[in-house]
């Protein structure tokens, strides 16, 4: 099983998650490519922090938007999606060779990741910047989501995320945030889950059924030392159950 | 002899120099990478014209300075100027590449340019920016400068540009644009001068002296339709007089 | 009768449209506050020129995205839009301020003027923008948009705008830029239709039909050399029609 | 004695400082104005609690440069940054506004501040943006630098500052950041001084000798929780040797 999380997500003065700890807990870093967060600095530590420590570099591409932390749909044309993702990626490719490795993996961030579970043209647009880039790079998502299919339909590797503390509904969509109880925030419950997931057993769902889920990878956030805590939880758990804990990418 | 040109330095709706018509006359084309000009969308473009047809793409690295154009000097850490460019090299790579060739040279622009023919440590900075991402790539500038000796000393090759349309002092440095006759305009005088560096013979200098120039690469401009039209003479001229020109990275 | 037009849209080294020829054209100048477009030194400038030609000097306001010039819809938080708005217009009244005015009215600019012409949250954070800053502004926008209802029911006062150069259907909405005929480029029509405008006659809808149209303003455009002949072509045929031409705002 | 501190110097998701608490503590809020930091919601939030707490609303004005957050020298056009500047107080104005007060006061930050001590051009500059904007708008400072005395012959009202917790050279001027002891940590010793200062005794500078300081304003930090315990006991100090505190600017 993989873990992955969002890691170089500061800019220029501004720090923002506990990227160091993180690195002790993932499997592989989703690394901000400074077009909705991270700068070249950053972006060169946590490439060598990540190289360092084998954990697998990933490109979190984002929205051109760093006022809005790329939160934020913004209703571009495709092909100059496309090209945002190109750089992105690019970017980020030259410090993971520095660090003396590579970018393993694509995973869109924020609101270009909600995007494209539905938006046909942006998901189509985020592919065709992998293809355009190198197409032997796996692509995370969410199961069932446009951009995952579409990929598939492009030949590339997708890679299925669950998230370790999202509720979901019955039929294994998220729960939205906007409702009650979306976001889970006991550790012992997440670690359980996750154990589950791993195993191919069922977790329950929003309205008390059963889902059998069965991620690639699982998503675990560090935005906060409570986060973190939570990340170390899910790791050990997973490891105290015969979990073998690796990235998908190598 | 090389020709190269600063190219592909608009950005979003905003438009400069004559791309189209300079790739049919230059050899090596500095592409902007998006921190002082330049947008993804522009860069592909301009990757993809000077694949097909057949010139050289570089990397016209600058300050992080859309507002001034990379015009301005910026007192930064060495360590950030040395990501910066990791970071820019890095975008334009995955243009190339997915153009069908690579990067295959850096030459600094504007006020970074200025800067590293004397600030030691920041040229140092550019020079191990090129270290980090490929030791192989050539760089591009002023003979003399700190850039270009720090860069011989780390190993890198290096290209002597001289500029089509710039007035030299006695001792073989550029005239100051403040001072009148800084700037050549007489398309005659450009290309007879442009031969003669390319066939070793002297030009004059400002006071009237004699000044061999050896260039690997001749530097001409393309931001006003006039500039074409020299940079177009200066090519007319060099081929009538039995110089061959190819890019140096060939 | 008013004539308004997009003023002031370049960014640092970039140009855009033919400012000091329009301003000769124009009664009022929607000046770009520098998230779409301009920056502080053209913010002064055309300030400047506005107020020694007589021009009134309005706030064009747009989503902060100068890569996509301000058309691409962003999907923000209505507060933070507020936010945004406030901003830019707070930044143009310092320069129309110094220039010895002030700024006259708010019109939105590109993707925003189309998205508050349906999005009724994003509307009324431009509303809000407005009465926070200054509850005497009159705004200018399409008749019958939430932009200009909800400023009506605001308390603010509102500016009714037409375009010289595009089709309207039998029902007063602009003809989509996607359809064949979108734009008028004839000039005599458009100077025809824009006096048939003012003096309340019916101008020919898309369909053929008789539609009044009773603008208290004109937007003509001159982000080209060819459009500047087609805005001094409208203003000869007005003032030979004997229509007076004002801003709204005096 | 009035004192001042630097808030909303966070930008989108990021956070910075401990604005809320130091509200509590100064008479004047030098408030980021989106350059170097700060962006329109941080603005407004700000505006409005120091109205409501009666802190008095300050521009402070930076370099275009968010990835170095305005601490970087840039070398640009003295006509460019007064526009800069003016841009920024106008932007804040309108928020000062909406909060029920106006921009009080004028206080460049980071490499923009230090510049100005010796560089006549850009002090010249933001002098000049002052006159622009407002002059009878005070401006803060170091006692002895181009910018006051520039500001001084141009009519302005000036206000010296003197640092809560920086050594000085026997001269008066600031001990580099460069060399150990020049900033001070021990929080006794810090309220000592400023009671000195605020009384017009002397207070030991770097060599051990007596120096007189007499500050208008003096400025606290408030960027880690440990600044704003030190700031509140400077306030305390002041308060309890009987100096009453209160801006410069009402």
């Amino acid at each position: 099983m993989d873990l992955n999380s969002d890691l170089g997500e500061g800019f220029g003065q501004w720090t923002l998650g506990e990227d160091d700890d993180l690195l002790g807990v993932v499997t592989s870093a989703n690394v901000a490519c400074g077009f909705h967060a991270g700068d070249p600095s950053i972006m060169r530590r946590v490439c060598e922090r990540a190289v360092a420590q084998g954990v697998a570099i990933g490109a979190q591409v984002g929205y051109r938007d760093l006022p809005g932390f790329g939160r934020r749909f913004i209703d571009m044309e495709p092909a100059a999606l496309t090209d945002d993702v190109v750089y992105q990626i690019g970017a980020l490719a030259a410090f993971a060779r520095a660090a003396g490795d590579r970018v393993r993996y694509v995973k869109p961030h924020g609101a270009l990741y909600n995007a494209i579970v539905h938006h046909e043209e942006q998901a189509a647009a985020v592919v065709q910047a992998v293809l355009d880039v190198d197409r032997t790079l796996p692509v995370l998502g969410l199961p069932g989501s446009a951009w995952l299919e579409l990929a598939v339909d492009a030949g590339l590797t997708v890679v299925h995320e669950a998230f370790a503390d999202r509720a979901y509904t019955a039929t294994g969509t998220l729960v939205s945030r906007r409702l009650p109880g979306a976001v889970l925030h006991d550790a012992d419950e997440i670690a359980r889950r996750c154990v589950a997931m791993a195993a191919g057993d069922p977790v329950p769902d929003a309205d008390g059924g059963a889902l059998i889920l069965t991620p690639d990878s699982i998503c675990v956030h560090g935005d906060t030392p409570g986060a973190v805590d939570i990340a170390r939880r899910v790791r050990a758990a997973l490891t105290d159950a015969g979990v073998q804990l690796a990235s998908f990418a190598r």
